[in-house]
This record gives structure tokens, sequence and C-alpha cells, in this order.
């Protein structure tokens, strides 16, 4: 019977996973490779909704984390991407220092950069202001970067954590089908993977103490469902979640469906450590046991010899 | 005859570019599978080089620079990762703050985290304190970030961008010998995209106005080449770096070769939005004039429907 600490700790000890900096993994070797073939399945998952795929860069502007309202929501997980001030005197200051990583933390400047929380904001910046004959459905992964102090283990909650999302943006029964078929798919990927999948109904963890928080809980209600796949020890994770926000963004974004009504939007978000992790608990740590090959190692000859 | 500014300017108006914040550029369409497509001819030939694959987080600690001496080197491109304060009373006044993104600013805390400027520093501190019996060679692609304000130009300059390396770090005659391999490869590489490349000699861009500055660029006087790529109006750009850092890394790190002497360490770069933008302006933006079918699009079924 294996669980989450059992298998980080063979992981460790094989060096095929490591934390270069508190709440970031490293990974090598057959678990690389293992990751590396879940994050393809998904993939695939998700380009099966998809009429195409993005690449957004890893952060955006606090602006456009302001239009979603996310410092009301979600201030606790903010995580920004901050430069050195560039003058002269200071960059001198930090390259002096005796001490120069304490030097750069004091002469960090304020920034207007976050560093991305989830993809699907990138998607609905980009549609801003416009007006859909047919409902959008993309799909883009990348890394997202959640600060959960205290609350970070391996694989399991990461600092930054490798997302896949495919997102919905249409009118309402466009979004509620999208949501549908999302759910059935993250199950039979589930099971497919040996896994034993159950879906709950979930709450986004909205930081509630503000007035404001509070009532966009209320106003936002958004139907959320999530994946929760076993980690062996009576625990299970959030593997997958499932998300119609209704018209929340349309509106914030400014965003209309084809009859001219604020957009809906939805989307189904995998995360891929979990996904790594609950194989990892369920099958052991040896290749040969589990349900999956990893990808081949590409056989490239030298170019040049 | 196209140019980096026509290229740009064409993919804007196609919609398959745009930049969500400054220096931060997504893609999409044909481009984007041409990106991938080259992606994975450069992760091939850095295939062809080492041993196996590593996956780094996209962060570092500032202990790990400090010890390469990156804040008297290249204080100027330093990007760290901050959040914010986790008090209640911090997230309830960003929460309820009329101008929320003004407040979050105000509410980061100190870090000691660091977006990665460059890959191999991972290399370099999951190796400390081991003697090397072989020479360990090893590949890992990640977004690096490089804040040079006011330079930004996408594709050729961002704040984030993708980096895949080759890292060796052995004895010295592995490492001259790493570097000429991984040089052949480039230039076989740029020659089989249509490419002209140039071979030249380059220097680090070493924040020098430090004394410690100006002592690191006389001890380091690192071996590095650049492969230039022309860009169309007179100008190149470099793509791919061969670096030999003789001893430098292998007495910061405590990295000892196989006779107990500081090991030598190597790399090999490659800027791949640079290549993209240069394989556009060498052959133009419609997709039947590139020397390289983009990767096809999965065919994925739904797999619940």
């Amino acid at each position: 019977m294996h669980t989450a600490a059992s298998v980080v700790g063979e992981l460790r000890a094989a060096g095929e996973l490591w934390e270069p900096a508190p709440g970031l993994v490293a990974l090598r070797g057959e678990t690389l490779r293992l990751f590396r073939a879940l994050a393809e399945m998904i993939r695939l998952v998700a380009r099966g909704e998809a009429a195409e795929e993005w690449h957004v860069p890893p952060a955006l502007t606090f602006d456009t984390l302001a239009r979603a309202d996310y410092f009301a929501s979600f201030p606790q997980w903010l995580t920004a991407a901050a430069h050195l001030d560039a003058s002269e005197r200071e960059l001198e200051r930090v390259a002096a220092a005796a001490q120069p990583a304490a030097a750069a933390v004091s002469a960090l400047r304020p920034t207007a950069t976050a560093l991305q929380p989830a993809i699907c904001y990138h998607v609905y910046a980009a549609l801003a202001g416009t007006q859909l004959d047919e409902p959008v459905f993309c799909a883009a992964a990348g890394t997202c970067w959640r600060h959960e102090a205290g609350r970070f283990a391996p694989l399991e909650r990461g600092w930054a954590f490798t997302m896949q999302e495919v997102v919905c943006v249409g009118c309402a029964a466009d979004v509620a089908a999208f949501r549908t078929r999302g759910i059935d798919a993250a199950e039979t990927l589930a099971r497919r993977l040996g896994l034993q999948p159950v879906l709950a109904q979930a709450t986004d963890p909205f930081f509630a103490a503000s007035t404001r928080g509070r009532a966009l809980l209320q106003r936002l209600r958004a139907l959320k469902h999530e994946l929760l796949l076993p980690l062996g020890d009576g625990r299970t994770l959030a593997a997958a979640s499932f998300n119609d926000h209704a018209q929340f963004f349309g509106d914030a974004f400014v965003i209309r469906d084809g009859s001219g009504a604020p957009a809906t939007s939805g989307c189904v978000a995998f995360g891929i450590e979990r996904w790594l992790l609950a194989v990892l608990v369920e099958h052991g740590t040896d290749p040969r046991n589990w349900p999956v090959q990893p990808l081949p190692e590409p056989t490239a000859a030298r170019l040049a010899s």
C-alpha cells in the first residue's frame, strides 16, 4: 500500500525528485518519462475539445487580474515577477554587497506583472471587447503559481505547478455541454490509468474576509466540480476541475456571444503533477507496474560528429 | 526581403502573435506549430549530446545564484518571484482596496526566489558537493527571465523566453570536445533550415561597474562563442551560445572531476524564439515556404462522447 509520502520518499532516495527551492520540484529518470507521458495523454484529452492550441507566456499584467477581480478573490496566492531598480547606483550596490542576495531584495522595484495563477485569464484578456459568432474552444498548458505557504508538498501542492487547461467561451448551452464532456473525458482517463475517480462538487477557496470577497462569492456562485483521485491513506486529491463561470468573465472583459449578450465561459483544468502522484500512489514507483508506457527516449543521432 | 519588424507586424495582424504583458509573447496558429517543430528539432540536437533530460522548475534560490556570483555578474537582468504578506490584515487591505493592483504592489514581501536566468544553474546546484566518476551530460529546457528594460522586441528579446540547454560537467577535455560538437550541430541545424550562420567570439555582458564585476570578468574570461543568424536588414541575432566556464562553477559548487580536481563545465544554449524569428525572416510568414514541416496536429478522438 503506497502513500504520497512513501512515493515521494522513494523518488527522493532514487534521485529522481528534488526541490531546488521551497515549493518547486525537479524530476529526472523514469519518473520524468512518466510525467511527460501523462502530460501528453492529458494534452490529447484537451485537444479533443479544443479547436486549437495557444501558447501563452508565464505571466500577465496586474490589470488583467484586476479586471477578473482576482485581488479580491485569491490575494493569498498571488505571485509577482519583480526586477531590480535599473539605476547604475543601485545595481552597483547589489553587485558590491557582502551579502548580495539580501541587497537584491531591497533593490526590487514595484511590479505590475503577475506570474499566472491560471492559464485561462490569457484567453479572456485576448478576447476582450470582441463578439463571438461561434464559441471559442482553446487549449493551453503552462506553469502556474499559487503561493500556499506552509502547505507545500512535492507533486501534491507546489508554489509552481503545471496546468493543462481547455477553455470554452460562448453561450450558456455551449459551456454546459463542454463541462459535461470534460467530466466524462477526465473520468475515462482516470479509469484507463487504473485509478478510482470520485466527482465532487467544490467551491473555490475565495478570500472571504473582505466584504468584496463575500460579495464575489455570492455573485460568482460558479458551478464547480472536481475530480478527486485517491492518495492511498484515505486522502484524496483534486486532480482536475470543471468550471462554469456563467457570465462573470464575459461581463468583466466585455466579450459578447452571438446574440450580443455577455458571453458565458467555462474551463476544464488538469494539474499534471497531481496525476503523476496519483498514478505513483496507485501503482508504485517501479515502471514495470505502470499502466502507461512512458514516452520513448527520442533517438537523435548526433547531427554532426 | 523580410525583416524582424515586417515579420512581427504580419504575425500581429494575423492574430498569431500578441503581447499579454511587456516583454511577454503569446503565439497561436501556424506560427505556433512552427515554433514547436523548431523546439523539437533543437531538443533532438540537445538529446544527441545528453545522457538524459532533466525537468527543472522555473525558479531557484537567491542562494544558488549568489554561489554562482550572479549578483555581481548580471544584476541588471535579475527577476524575482515575490508573494504577498500572508497576514489577514494585509490581504484584507488588498482585497478591499479601490485600486487593488496598486495595493498588492505595496504588500509584496521580500523574496529569496529568483526566476531562472538560465537553466544550467540547476545542474550545478544539483551536483554540488559531488565527485563525478564520469562526465555528466544533461539537457533541459524551460522559460528563462532576463529583464532588459527598453530593449524588448517580440521573439528577438523578451523578458521571458524559452531556452534549451545542454550541460557538460567533467574534465577540461570533455568540455572542450562537447563545445566543439555543439558548434557543429548548431551550424548543421541552421544550414538545414536554409539559414546562413556565422560563428563569432563573444563576451557575456557582465555588469562591470563594480570592482567585483571587473574582477569576475578577468577571472571568468570564459570561452564563449555565439551562433549569429541574419535578421534581414544587415542585423544578426545570437541564436545559440557555446560556453566553456573552465573551473568556475566546479569551484563555486564544489564539484570534483574523476581526478579530484574542481570539475570543468560548459553549456550550449539555444533561444527558441530567436530561431523562430530567423526562420520567419529568411522564409517569410507563409507556411508553404517554410523549410520544415510543422508538427502535425495531434489527432485526438474525444475520449468520451
